[in-house]
């Protein structure tokens, strides 16, 4: 069986948010992602820095983002990813709990590749501000991720 | 005995500029880094996507990216770590070979976080000019990068 519930940190994921889990990794997909099939792999365990994790974590949280990666890609017909961890707050890190951003890209998504950065940045921050405030999601519906996130669970059975 | 030379794409790394290898990866200094510490960290095997790793291969190169990671965190004083893959030339990889940046950071290195982004993906162009042309290195010679990566190398012996 698997949780009802995740926890991100402070805060609480909605099991129908989460598309996949492993035994010590799950996927969720994003509040405000930047581009289609922007989500998020995090390690079960609240773990601030990358460094806190166990060998064993370690293995499954990146094995499991490259399955994510490899299924997304293909689903949303794009030809290449983008994989990163902002590991402490210095280095963009909101929400201190290790998560993988896995966004899948397209030809000329962003007029410049690195434009993508700068969108992730802003939504890392307004991923925050919209968990703290728990205020109502007038960007995208729990109805609208919970359907969105179904679609990827599919990919994994 | 380690190798006298590794593959990186089309291009050979020498192995002065390499400060760590395990059985399937290796870390090299970098010849335009963003910051103090920016390095890339590659499996040794020429494989162009993420994705067509083994699970070792995977395994070993992140294993070996959180080892690098924690070490140039300490040794360059620095309080978080930027860990990125551009995966595929529609996320702004130019080398076709896998390669993780590790970068260090401190608070106010960057006035905006995402100008780092913007950074990693000038020089990753430069990066490629500058191995393609192979033209004379005036940013930085073998002798300053081979000193740095002998300074890395301590960190693991």
């Amino acid at each position: 069986m698997e949780a009802s519930a995740y926890k991100f940190g402070p805060y609480t994921i909605d099991a129908k948010e989460v598309f996949h889990a492993t035994a010590l990794s799950y996927a969720m997909v994003n509040l405000r992602p930047v581009l289609p099939g922007h989500v998020l792999v995090c390690p079960k365990r609240e773990v601030k820095r990358f460094a806190d994790l166990s060998t064993d974590e370690t293995i499954d949280l990146w094995v499991t983002a490259k399955e994510v990666g490899v299924r997304l890609e293909q689903y949303h017909q794009a030809s290449s990813l983008t994989f990163t961890i902002q590991d402490g707050p210095q280095s963009g890190q909101t929400v201190p709990h290790v998560h993988i951003h896995v966004i899948p890209r397209k030809k000329g998504d962003f007029q410049n590749n690195d434009e993508i950065y700068d969108a992730i940045d802003v939504r890392e921050k307004e991923l925050k501000e919209k968990l703290d405030l728990d205020i109502e999601r007038k960007d995208r519906t729990m109805e609208e991720m919970s359907h969105e996130a179904s679609e990827y669970r599919a990919l994994f059975s």
